[in-house]
């Protein structure tokens, strides 16, 4: 069973918004075991938006269109697909009197033109839409299938899970199980090497070099096939160990040992293989195991390692205060760091990181503390010290490790891979910290 | 002149990453006046990527292809396009020294599968890459272009600004000009109803209903259209003022008169027109105005408030100190917040985050503060306090004004609104104070 995605408008094409829709479907997609091997943004266009869809339904058995239903005339969608089919339009009461519903629900009149979405290609089933006015459709023809969903995603996603999904249900014989294999501190090459063979034995397995998330429709020989992917994210590398079968359960025990070699291979790099766990899921987890406060004391990424910790909910178990200190001033009065220590070797540098690190423990009473200074540009750097060097310090209890680091990038950018690296760093302190412990 | 993108990758199809390089690349090629009439998504894979970037030569003249160019064996692409214009790879010695060299200078050894990297396909053009290891290629024929980039944002935009853009310039007759007026603290549907018209009028004038960034092409009648389209953006609303004529000057004298009535309907909500111009550029611009320095008070946003001012490029100038204080005994401790008001009306209240403001301004020494304090979720909300209510709090010297804030969504959404509305109403502090100093 394969299926197609389109995405209908102009503002994708013109870059005026990022198509989320298309991730979303992606992820729902290969969760349900239905391959797809393209996605298509066309823009409110007749012609071609006629040409994609008749290329979709060449080449896969359901094609999912997102976009196009709203009550203006740009929107074709839902004419340019019955059209195809030959189907006219005709007034569905039932949808008309939904939308006026919904108007009346937000003390709104409902616009003449919103009429138009409450027209029904015959033969068609109708989605509810219960977040929006424009009603998804559902037509089937000589054993294909056409779905129409809204474009916004709060609407597309609930009419998918609620509409769509038990459909295609039916359809669906194997199954895609995936584990993230989440490592951090070392690079993707570098993984990529002592994986290589795992990595390798995907292609050899699969005769054609083909790694999509389509073909496990191809039986049999393809029923064992495991693939790990790896994919470098913000500082992070993810591995996506992905097996197909059945049932979920012999693609879970397809995927497992591949998992557990990964994970014997790199050792605590690798920090977690939850799908929703992050890394400052697994430094909060971590604390809170070790009965640890923490604390920062940020200078470049002012405020972003924080914000991190905070993103955890039940970060207060482990965060009490934390500070920002920008300038030198602040510095000095908040954390304690020494007026000899900025003249002599400066605001970026080891022996400020440390001092901040250990005076924010002190103010702050945590035996944990985070500390970074650096130049994230665009001004600022020298020779000596260029932009994209940050020093980042741990400190637990009296044991202080310091990093220095040269990223690459924009101000954004140099800030977000220091704040990745000052998480990563912190929990490898606390690792050496607790088996110092046993 | 047409161009069509593709991008590469199974992860991509998979939903594992959002392509928000299709966005970049479509924004980019609209403001260089090039049409642009599809996006595809394909995997990995041989067959298919050679069946789409044929299908996108058979109707572009341009096609711009990223990903896939990695050290692996999954990326094919170079092989791929070379391929269907039969053209060898060779070791480019030039790429293999910039990559040896990218290696060196992070004190990291190349592995032996980045050589592959600098395999170049022959009579092609060397795009180089100053961000990562794989060059991009250009490759003409028959009339024809294929250029392709690497995946990752940060190489393929600062490559196709440095090598494309200048390529592309020569082929563009005509131009679009667009300005994005940027408005705070109003939602989308109230600024809808107020440029009704203008929003309207891009309908009318544009006669067939078709409004792809493609049209461009039929002169003539089309030389004076100008659209009005808004988009929600994180607590802001941007308007994209769009405009093509022949030159960028043209363009520019069609949007002004338009931009010039937005702003006069929409008064101080509208922040900025430019392009790059950030709130937090605007505001941090407002208080070095008025020789303003600011500090922050955090709770449930975590020092992400204090993160989007140090987004800013010289936010040393006005920010020095600032405070995360996310237990009540540190509300007490670093900003003096009294036992009696934590108890009497908890931590999430007006009285706390009025207290969180002036005490964050007493002890940094600044003259303005910002507080919050809420419930981000997904526990700890009540009846009388739910999950998404969030107290923010803007001192002006003496002047505090408190906002109640009830927020929908996770966690992450609830504290990202609250971050854009605390930095909306300290603008409108210190706009109100700068009126009263007058």
């Amino acid at each position: 069973m394969v299926a197609e995605t389109i995405f209908v408008g102009t503002e994708i094409l013109l870059g005026n918004i990022v198509n989320s829709n298309a991730a979303y479907l992606g992820n729902r997609l290969a969760a349900l075991g239905i391959n797809s091997y393209y996605q298509t943004v066309v823009g409110d266009n007749r012609e071609r938006m006629e040409h994609v869809i008749r290329t979709a339904l060449s080449r896969a058995d359901i094609v999912i269109l997102s976009g196009g239903l709203g009550p203006t005339q740009d929107d074709l969608t839902k004419e340019v697909a019955a059209d195809i089919w030959n189907r006219k339009l005709y007034l569905h009461e039932e949808s008309l009197n939904r939308i006026k519903a919904y108007f009346e629900k937000r003390n709104r009149v409902m616009s003449e033109n919103n009429k138009k979405q409450a027209m029904i290609p015959e033969g068609a089933n109708v989605l509810v839409n219960h977040n929006g006015t424009a009603p998804g459709i559902l037509m089937e023809e000589a054993g294909k299938t056409v779905i129409l969903l809204p474009g916004p995603p709060l609407e597309l996603e609930m009419m998918f899970e609620e509409s769509v999904v038990p459909y295609l249900q039916q359809f669906s014989d194997s199954v895609i199980a995936s584990v993230t294999v989440k490592v951090c501190g070392r690079s993707e090459s570098e993984i990529a090497q002592i994986l290589s063979d795992l990595i390798e034995r995907d292609k050899k397995e699969n005769k054609e070099g083909v790694s999509d998330s389509g073909d496990n429709d191809k039986s049999g020989e393809e029923e064992n096939r495991v693939t790990v992917a790896p994919y470098a994210k913000s500082g992070e590398v993810h591995l996506r160990v992905t097996a197909s079968a059945k049932t979920e359960d012999a693609a879970k025990r397809i995927t497992e040992p591949v998992v557990k070699e990964i994970k014997s291979r790199l050792g605590d790099s690798v920090y977690s293989d939850e799908e929703q766990e992050t890394l400052e899921d697994v430094l909060v987890k971590l604390l809170k195991k070790n009965g640890l406060m923490i604390t920062t004391a940020e200078s470049c990424t002012g405020g972003l390692v924080g914000a991190r910790l905070v993103n955890v909910a039940g970060a207060s178990d482990v965060l009490g205060a934390a500070f920002i200190t920008y300038s030198n001033e602040a510095k000095g009065k908040q954390l304690g760091v020494r007026k000899e220590t900025l003249q002599r070797y400066g605001a970026v540098s080891e022996e400020t990181v440390r001092e901040m690190a250990l005076g924010a423990a002190r103010s702050s009473g945590a035996k944990v503390a985070i500390a970074t200074s650096g130049i994230a540009g665009p001004g600022g750097g020298t020779e000596e010290k260029p932009v994209g060097l940050v020093y980042i310090a741990c400190a637990v209890y009296d044991e202080v490790k310091v990093l220095r680091c040269q990223f690459c990038g924009n101000r954004q950018k140099v800030r977000e891979s220091a704040v990745t690296e000052a998480l990563v760093l912190t929990r490898d302190c606390i690792l050496k910290y607790e088996k110092g412990k046993k």
